[in-house]
């Protein structure tokens, strides 16, 4: 029976029956983290013949073309990491840069350089510019948020629809204001949404009319081959369609392993047009000599090629797809009946992307803490922490066990529940 | 015979002569390259080994509190990595962050925050400030010089004497000029010169008084390890003395294992005030979620502890020592006797800085290209790439082997000759 439509005598004794359920659970003392997106031990495991492909022979730390990767130099990476990484972020050889082992620095350096040198030789830098802001599709990504905060760019929310970003709205901006100079976008099963944006959402991306000339879309694909099955969504190829309309240089693509292979000791990279990337390579040279090298390799060496690459993905592909499926059959069957709450399936990324009803997430999330299950943050999916109807939660059933999360999930049914009775009885 | 007593017939032979000799090299076709300092292939070999510290058993990535290095986390480094490093830095293991793989790449990254942040919450941004100046003691390093032009900094040189940096100009600008906001140092076996500050210029820079309340010293004790012999230098510990004058926020020290290691695959480190170590890791929080950990338990695993890091820093000098010897016996055998040119024996470092007569430096290193040897650019080591004097030469004996090292000398040599004698024929 949907919860809104009980009575007040049969809310309340759904209330008592779900506070008992909660006691319980909470006397189990468990302690669990689904705040973040990390990648479980086992998915750490399979990258662990890693180690194996370089080792103690000189001549294991040296390219195709005899370069030694212990010694300095090679700013935008060594060339067999550039075939390896182009198609994954649907560039070409000459369109990628490697970075270090963190996209998010990569993004963060990016937006600096925009700020203290500007988007382009003949602009003006952003911190000499009058008021810079950044359009944020929310529910979002809190370290795009945290990024843009800092640097003091005004955020503007948009909401995310079926189809990625409400494309309206994001014209209305663009196309008319000024100081509108950028926009974050995780546009293949979104954080935290798993939403991937349709061809009629890139193509009006590619279409776009910014005032500000100095207007970058930061495309940040770190799931683009992620997926939960053998039916992954397609993305249209961003910057083929900006080539179409001529705004090749409005975009900055970037993905990394941290997903793939080891969090935080991966490597990142970016792709972009080539003018794009002959003025971030002369920034960069003051600020690097070269990037990890021999982690470069030994990726290289792993992987062998992108379909060792994809390869990979699919052992992944089988440790998530059925934590995913814990999340979602646990919804289905305990939140769905009572009509508590809204998700979307997703077909790839790392969460799941929870709307409690109006003004319970704060008390669901604090509810989950008290019996020892520690979520995202109510609010961090929004710019400035600030969820305007307190509704969104976010999911992130990779790193326990299945087991775990069983357990986990359930408390967190029952921590929805109780929210939503408690608001309902009067 | 000094070549400024010959008579210009004595001068003359002596041109026919050495155009001979330089001839006959040219007709070699030698290929060199002692541009930059980098280790050679046998340095590198020397870390090898670590290579097989860190394995294929998921135990081999748990630090010592049972962190998995291999996924997200730990923003300022793991705890051995702090202990191992501190005591290279000369300073407590609260007053440590251990960045990424380069330590250039933490001073632009610093700099970068001064001018988008400020030098303290209190303090106004560099970029929203009028104008900027660094100090800058020459000849020094270029990629310091490279990084303060990109940024638009205005760059004043500073004399280098035998003691380190001229105090008294130095005293001069910072305690005077609130535009001076820093300078750069490379305090023990400084690039190119090899001289190492003196206890009481390291007292006078912890004395300072500047008129710039966010003016900071850029320490970059990138050789503090590097020694040549085995009576090193002894360099006063800045953080120490800065305590001492309650000036301890106005320096930040900076170090890698690039030249210990692997050059840019290796770990960088940097040492402040834990003050200033709260701010930064507050403002890196929004740029990172941490550097490459399963790099900095690979170099832990590898040294074990800084014992062990001097230990494998005697490999080295044993490397290093007979190369530098190379290159100053040949000079003293065949330039001092003619009276051309000044340089320094230096005790440690990566380089000899070469004082050639005034207006030949461009054409010693024109002269050494066309026969086959790459210099570091002649200018390269004042800012803007102008030195005044057309004087200084960098050379860099660490890559080459001691064969083809005496055959560069060998050349470098001649050319100071023919390009000393032709000024002074008429």
């Amino acid at each position: 029976m949907n919860l809104s439509e009980m009575s007040q005598e049969q809310l309340k004794n759904f209330l008592a029956q779900t506070q008992k359920e909660y006691d319980e659970i909470k006397a189990k003392g468990l302690k669990m983290d689904m705040s973040r997106g990390k990648p479980s031990p086992a998915q750490l495991d399979m990258s662990l013949p890693m180690a194996d492909v370089i080792g103690s022979d000189p001549k294991d730390y040296l390219t195709a073309n005899n370069t030694d990767v212990r010694n300095y130099g090679i700013l935008d990476g060594i060339d067999e990491a550039k075939e390896l990484f182009a198609p994954m972020l649907g560039v070409s050889k000459s369109e990628i840069f490697i970075g270090g082992s963190s996209s998010l620095t990569l993004m963060y350096d990016t937006l600096a350089k925009l700020i203290i040198f500007g988007a382009s030789e003949k602009d003006t830098p952003y911190c000499k510019q009058e008021k810079i802001k950044f359009l944020c599709p929310v529910p979002g990504y809190d370290r795009h948020f945290f990024i843009t905060e800092q640097f003091g760019i005004e955020m503007i929310n948009i909401p995310m629809t079926e189809e990625g970003p409400d494309m309206d709205m994001v014209e209305q901006y663009v196309n008319n204001d000024p100081a509108v100079k950028g926009i974050w976008c995780v546009p293949m099963y979104a954080n935290p949404t798993g939403i991937t944006y349709s061809d009629e959402t890139v193509k009006r991306f590619a279409n776009l009319k910014p005032a500000a000339k100095d207007f970058r879309i930061f495309w940040d694909n770190a799931y683009c081959i992620h997926h939960l099955s053998d039916t992954p969504d397609k993305l249209l190829n961003i910057l083929d369609e900006c080539k179409k309309t001529g705004k090749e240089d409005m975009v900055f693509i970037f993905g990394s392993t941290s997903k793939i292979t080891f969090a935080g000791a991966g490597v990142a990279v970016m792709g972009m047009s080539k003018k794009n990337i002959k003025y971030f390579k002369s920034l960069i040279s003051a600020q690097a000599i070269g990037y990890d090298k021999v982690n470069q390799l030994r990726h290289v060496k792993f992987f062998k090629n992108y379909e060792g690459l994809l390869k990979h993905m699919e052992k992944h592909t089988a440790q998530l797809a059925p934590k995913f499926k814990v999340v979602l059959d646990t919804m289905e069957k305990e939140l769905a009946p009572l009509g508590i709450g809204n998700w979307h399936k997703p077909n790839g990324g790392y969460f799941v992307s929870f709307d409690a009803p109006k003004g319970t997430a704060k008390e669901i999330v604090a509810l989950c803490k008290d019996a020892g299950l520690v979520l995202t943050g109510a609010g961090a999916t929004f710019p400035y922490g600030n969820d305007p109807d307190d509704s969104n939660i976010r999911i992130a059933p990779s790193y326990p066990t299945p087991e775990e999360l069983q357990l986990a999930i359930d408390l967190f049914c029952v921590c929805v529940k109780l929210a939503a009775a408690k608001k309902l009885v009067k």
